[in-house]
């Protein structure tokens, strides 16, 4: 059965989704390699049609369709068993979700304050008004108000990522010695600061840096398999 | 080999200490009784002669003494590997770890913000001088200055907990079908806030309310074990 996963593509050959990324890393745990449809928020309509709903990734194998990046990250493990765990135990699964929300509510937001007025860059020309008037509805203000106190941005940044740096300097992966799908999840997010954005969050020296710069080498590069950030402050 | 447990004990037989509650429900997980030696901060200069610091819990086990309720947890669980275990898992552990971090720098902290000044009331007469004084000294103001903005704390309180409220709205425990040593050291800051105020933060018919009541009750009602807030406002 084919398995398809509907992925978000963004200005000259982009990625710029962090669902995408986590679920993308979760594949390549697996040893798994799906068909790939490249989709703009300007395929709505599409996405729509398939799944009921306007997010991606999206993935459908042979009838089956999934939607959220938690739900896909849950088939998977639960429909190819033999191959590497993604939690690494119940415990680990149970955990894994914590921390997904972590990475929504908390997480997330702290660096969308930071790179959201510069993320625009990274979609398809189409996509980027789409992506402004939405933003800054939901946000009730422009992008670059809403970016716009950036020493506050970065102390909450530093405090919000604090238990991580912690975490990672007292063992290698946050799923412990090897790297699981909670791994895959926050390292997404630091993906799409790192991808959506000229300037760079995490200090050398730091173990979250050591450990995100490992993550974009592993699976042979896949990390950084597209291009960056488009252009350099 | 006896273990004992060294713990604080507050005002007329109280049980003040979140990392006490933590290593006390992991014993009961691990259906180990230990006995314990209760020690108040006035008792500081036993402690450091046993441990070489002066926080508790700590437990001793023969010879061996162990302090830091993250240490006392991890051997709990590898010399007691046949009892239930406290992590499913080695992901539950790696990320147990991400909680443990997480409940110190975050959660405890936005939970400090609303109980400090009622907080001491909890302790024995003849430590409240010391515990004013030491957290006055490294808040840098009163402890009542430092919990006086409710609003403002209330509110990081409910951002704070957001995650935790999703992911037990979606799953009964933190680690997954079953708790972990993940769910008591969380347990264990909303059981310091509960104890250690005269005010109820968590809402009837959220999930966290459902989950932290049902630890109560938990191994015979432990967590009602001992007496709760001195005064009723």
């Amino acid at each position: 059965m084919t398995l398809t996963m509907y992925e978000r593509i963004g200005h000259e050959g982009r990625r710029p989704s962090p669902f995408s990324w986590r679920i993308r890393y979760a594949f390549a745990h697996k040893g798994i390699e799906p068909e790939f449809r490249l989709v703009r928020f300007a395929d709505v309509d599409t996405i729509r049609r398939l799944s009921g709903q306007h997010f991606v990734p999206i993935v459908t194998h042979g009838d089956r369709v999934i939607h959220d990046s938690w739900n896909i990250a849950c088939y998977l493990e639960d429909e190819f068993p033999d191959r590497p765990s993604l939690f690494a135990g119940p415990g680990g699964r149970g955990l894994a979700h914590f921390v997904n929300q972590w990475a929504a509510t908390t997480l997330g937001a702290a660096i969308r304050r930071l790179i959201a007025a510069d993320f625009v860059l990274c979609l398809d020309s189409g996509d980027r008004a789409y992506y402004r008037s939405s933003r800054e509805a939901a946000f009730g203000c422009t992008l670059e108000d809403y970016c716009a106190d950036r020493p506050r941005w970065l102390a909450e940044f530093a405090a919000v990522t604090q238990p991580l740096e912690q975490t990672l300097a007292a063992q290698p992966y946050v799923t412990g010695d090897a790297p699981g799908y909670a791994d895959y999840i926050l390292f997404s997010v630091f993906q799409y600061a790192r991808l959506g954005s000229p300037d760079e969050f995490l200090a050398e020296g730091t173990a979250l840096r050591r450990w995100r710069d490992g993550l974009v080498q592993a699976f042979d590069g896949l990390g950084d398999r597209y291009p960056g950030y488009p252009v350099r402050r």
